[in-house]
């Protein structure tokens, strides 16, 4: 499989950078083929602008439609067309980020707000105009992993923890941004204790990185329900009374 | 009251900016003090890495303990020790952004990347060694409160709604952070539809605003639990038993 590899930690001497040169050491053994993107080391510029759309200053920016006019006339900058290839390249991406703050750092979700233009990552539609989001999109067909480290130890983390259960916190992520652009979204790999981690806490994450990258073509997706598989109102975009039935909260929206 | 709006959009010539201009004049009518952070119009660099903490690039950089020795030392850039000013000044923090794939523009996440430093945002002690966090902390004893506009419709943001309901969508900014800083957090005010707002949409969005603007001294927090209220356990992490016994979910999280 194509393997498209994202890392947004500034250190890559850390806890994080050696857990991606094990990734790539072991995706090579598995036979893939390998892209990446070290956002810090490529020096990625975070904050989307008028500048990523050939933008006049002069005129209002419309992010959405600025963007899409760039896209569809070739107009991004090279950095950013470089990323929607290696994403159009990839069978799977993953992206690897110490959690600040709950979520990603600003690098990359930086990358997320300037590759993800109107037209390729969101606001796409089919012939009849319908929009395709939510398990359908450009991106359709991939796969998507978050490989994340916490200070904190992993029972925060967990269903009924002080920080919130961990798939609901990486919704935006997730569900909001992974599978809005059509991905399949693997579960994602928790490193925890990471700023105390032993030798033994090491190869322990090790082995489940292994673990976890030898069945990136055969481990069950989170199931999030497709907003075209019938389970939302059209009109109200509510999920369907029948369906986790008098429930609330995110998970509802997995089937 | 002292109020600090931080602004996270790259048009002033967009509604976001038009409601940001109405919404400081109207607490300037209500004889509030104001110091506002437009970050794109400062150009705010939203990238954490070593420079914010004069790091020596020679040793490897360690984030939590770099950013708190250059918050003790005094040795963090000026932008940023001009935020910690700011937030120490304010009674309110408003954070305004349009709501990009489902959570805050890179420009506003690196502005709590690097601001929220070691020893100030997270990893504060009291005498005995307690953590201080969720509901206590350096920040403790200010309101926090999210103005976010969407171009989906309310609805989908509603309690089963297709994105997700609001709050959870922007738990890791409520809770995740602000809340975990110390500070109360108010209900969040959603401007939806916002790419195709009529004049009766801005006069609407204007007044609730000026209302909610109105009410920030006295408008109810959300119920988020305080770590140090009692309600979770102090080995496991976990929310106590008998509290929103047998369920799971963010929402448990509030009281």
């Amino acid at each position: 499989m194509n393997v498209f590899w994202v890392f947004a930690h500034p250190e890559p001497r850390s806890l994080n950078g050696a857990l991606r040169d094990e990734g790539l050491h072991i995706l090579k053994e598995l036979g893939h083929d390998i892209r990446e993107s070290d956002l810090y080391a490529m020096g990625w510029k975070a904050v989307a602008d008028g500048d990523d759309y050939a933008h006049d200053p002069a005129e209002r920016l419309r992010v959405g439609r600025a963007s899409q006019d760039a896209y569809e006339s070739g107009a991004l900058t090279e950095d950013v067309r470089a990323e929607i290839d290696k994403l159009t390249w990839a069978d799977v991406v993953i992206t690897q980020f110490p959690l600040w703050w709950a979520s990603a750092p600003a690098i990359l979700k930086g990358w997320i707000d300037r590759v993800f233009v109107q037209g390729f990552g969101y606001g796409v539609k089919d012939e009849a105009g319908v929009v395709l989001r939510y398990g359908d999109g450009a991106l359709a067909g991939r796969r998507a992993m978050i490989i994340t480290s916490v200070g904190a130890r992993a029972a925060g983390y967990s269903q009924r923890g002080l920080h919130g259960e961990l798939n609901e916190v990486l919704y935006p992520l997730q569900r909001g941004t992974f599978s809005y652009a059509g991905m399949s979204v693997l579960p994602p790999l928790l490193v925890a204790g990471a700023d105390r981690a032993t030798a033994d806490d090491y190869e322990a994450a090790v082995a489940e990185l292994r673990e976890r990258l030898r069945t990136l073509a055969t481990a069950e997706p989170i199931p999030y329900r497709r907003e075209l598989g019938g389970d939302y109102g059209e009109d109200d975009l509510l999920l369907r009374p029948h369906l986790a039935r008098g429930r609330t909260g995110l998970d509802i929206h997995r089937s």
